[in-house]
C-alpha cells in the first residue's frame, strides 16, 4: 500500500492507493486478499473437520482474480482450474499459468463463465470460489479499507472501480463499520453501467449485452451478495466514458510513473469527471484505489489513437 | 527517493531508488537537485556581492536537466534559456516549455549542443549552467548518495547510468567520502560507451559519432570535470546492448509497474549481464539507480520489435 498525493484540484487534495510495491507482488496484490482468506478458510475447515483438503479450487476470472487463487492454491498444494474469457489480455493468461493452474477457455459473457466453471466444477469436484461474491473473497479485500483508514485517517471519500463489486463492498463495510462519515464511491465505466443502474432503479440489474469497455476487469456485472451491500452502504456511483478512462490512465503513466491498467484509471477518471464536482466542498480528501497493473504491453494502438495530450 | 526490493538473483538483493514519487516531481527530481543548487548558489553569490541577479541561466539538455533548469530558474524569476537537439522526445520539449523555458532547437551532437549554447550566452549575457560538468550540478546530484547511505546502510553497491557523469560523479564522491567500502558501477550503453573506452584508456574519449541508443538521456560524452571523479572513484563500468537495455525496461514496466525510460533500463541491464556475475560475491545488496521517467508514449513501437517476453 502506497499514499501518493497526486495533487489539489477543485480544491480538494486527492491521494491515491496502489495495492503492494514492486515485484511479483504487485500483480495481485487485491486478489490475493481475497483468493487467500478463501483458500486458507477452506483449509482450516478441513483441517478442524479433520477432512481432506478440498480437491480443487474452481474460479472464472478475467485475469487479477485466476492469478490470486493460483498463487494462493499452489501455496497449499491444491490443484486450480481458472475459466478465462478467451478474450483476457495474454499476459494475464500467461501469469496464471506460471502460478501451476489450470486454464479452461470460455465465451465473454458472465453465462459463459458461470455454465464454464459449473462444469469444471462437476468434473473435477473442486470448490467453487466466486471471484466477487464468496463472501470469505470479499472480507479478505475489505482489508483495503482497514489499510485506508490506517494510513490516511484524513480520508473523507474513497473511489473504487466496480466491477462484480467484490473489492467496493469488502471496503464499504469495512469503513462504514469503523467511520461512517466517509464517503465511499463506486467508479464504473459507462459502457458497463450495471451498478449505476441497479442503484437508480434499486434492484440488481446486471449488464444486459458483453460490455464494450477497455477496463476489462470491470466488465463483469454486481451480484446477489456484493448487490445489498453496494445499495445499502456506497453513496454514489459515477460513470465514465471510454476516453475519460484513457485520458486518466495515460495521464497516470505520464504525471505518476506508475503502469496501471485502464481498469485502475476509471477511479481517477470519476475524480476528475464534471459529475463529481457536485461532491460536497467538505470531502477534502480524496482516496482513490489505483488497482491493477496487468498492461498488456503488446496492444497499445489505443494511446496512438487517443488525441492530444492528457494533461 | 523509494526503495523497493526487487528480488534475489545470483545469491543477490536487488533494490532500486527511484527519484521522487508520484506527481510533477517525478520527472525532475534527479535534475532538480543539481538545477536547483546551481540557480540558488547563483542567486547567493549575488546576494552576497550586491549585484544583480544573472541576466539569464542557459543549458544544453536532451530534455531533463533543461527541465530541471527551466523550473529553477522559473521559481528565482530569471529567464531560462534551453539548447535542445532536435531528435529529443517531444513529451520532454513540451515540459521545459511548461516551465516557462525558451527553446533553442540544435543538431543531436555534442558539438552542435556546445556551440549553440555558447552562442546563446553571447547573445543573451545568460550564465552557463553545464547539465554535467557544472560543479554545482555534480555536488546537488550527490545528494542521491547521501539518501542511499541514510535509508540502505546495508548496501554493498550502487549502480548508476552514466552519460555526461554528473550523477554518478556525485554520488561517488559522497559515497567513497562516508563508505570506501561500497562499489559503485557505471552501467552505459554499448553503442555510447564513451566512458567504459576511458577508463580502459586511461584518459578521457568522447564517443567519435553521434551515438546510436534508444537510453536518449546517456547519449553524451563524460567530460573534463566528471572524467577525474569516474576515473578514481568509481569502481568499474558496465556495458550493456540495445536488446538488453530493451528487455530490462520492459521488465520493470511489467514486473516493478514503474514506467521508467531506456535510461533508466540501463542499469538493471547491467546487474542482469553475464558481466556482473564476475563481481565479487560478498556483493550482496546492490541498489540501483532508475532515472528518469520521461517515456514519449507516442513512439513505443520499440516494444513491439523485441521478440518473446521479458523475463
Amino acid at each position: 500500500f502506497t499514499n501518493h498525493v497526486i495533487g489539489r484540484l477543485q480544491g480538494r487534495r486527492f491521494s491515491t492507493c496502489t495495492l503492494g510495491s514492486g515485484a511479483e507482488g504487485a500483480a495481485l496484490s487485491f486478489q490475493i486478499r481475497g483468493a487467500l482468506n478463501a483458500v486458507r478458510s477452506l483449509v482450516e475447515e478441513s483441517e478442524r473437520d479433520g477432512a481432506e483438503l478440498p480437491r480443487a479450487v474452481v474460479t472464472h476470472s478475467s485475469g487479477n482474480h485466476g492469478q490470486a487463487l493460483a498463487c494462493a492454491a499452489q501455496a497449499e498444494g491444491i490443484p486450480a482450474y481458472v475459466v478465462v474469457p478467451r478474450t483476457a489480455p495474454h499476459c494475464k493468461q500467461a501469469a496464471i499459468r506460471t502460478y501451476g493452474a489450470t486454464l479452461v477457455p470460455c465465451e465473454p459473457s458472465d453465462k459463459s463463465r458461470a455454465e464454464t466453471a459449473s462444469r469444471v466444477v462437476q468434473e473435477t469436484g473442486g470448490v467453487m470460489v466466486h471471484p466477487n461474491q464468496e463472501p470469505a473473497v470479499i472480507a479478505g479485500q475489505g482489508t483495503i479499507g482497514l489499510e485506508v483508514l490506517e494510513q490516511a485517517p484524513e480520508v473523507n471519500a474513497v473511489v473504487v472501480p466496480v466491477g462484480g463489486g467484490g473489492m467496493i463492498a469488502g471496503i464499504a463495510v469495512a469503513i462504514k463499520a469503523l467511520r461512517p462519515d466517509v464517503k465511499v464511491f463506486a467508479a464504473e465505466p459507462r459502457n458497463a453501467d450495471d451498478c449505476y443502474q441497479s442503484k437508480v432503479r434499486g434492484e440488481l440489474t446486471p449488464n444486459l449485452h458483453p460490455p464494450d469497455t477497455i477496463a476489462d476487469a470491470v466488465k463483469t456485472s454486481i451480484g446477489p451478495n456484493t448487490w445489498p451491500i453496494i445499495r445499502d452502504l456506497v453513496d454514489d456511483v459515477l460513470t465514465v466514458s471510454e476516453e475519460e478512462i484513457k485520458r486518466a490512465t495515460r495521464l497516470v503513466w505520464e504525471r505518476m510513473k506508475l503502469l496501471i491498467e485502464p481498469t485502475a484509471g476509471v477511479g481517477v477518471a470519476a475524480v476528475l469527471s464534471e459529475q463529481f464536482q457536485a461532491v460536497p466542498r467538505d470531502v477534502e480528501n480524496v482516496c482513490i484505489v489505483l488497482c491493477g497493473g496487468n498492461v498488456d504491453l503488446s496492444s497499445l494502438t489505443w494511446l496512438k489513437d487517443l488525441p492530444g495530450k492528457a494533461e
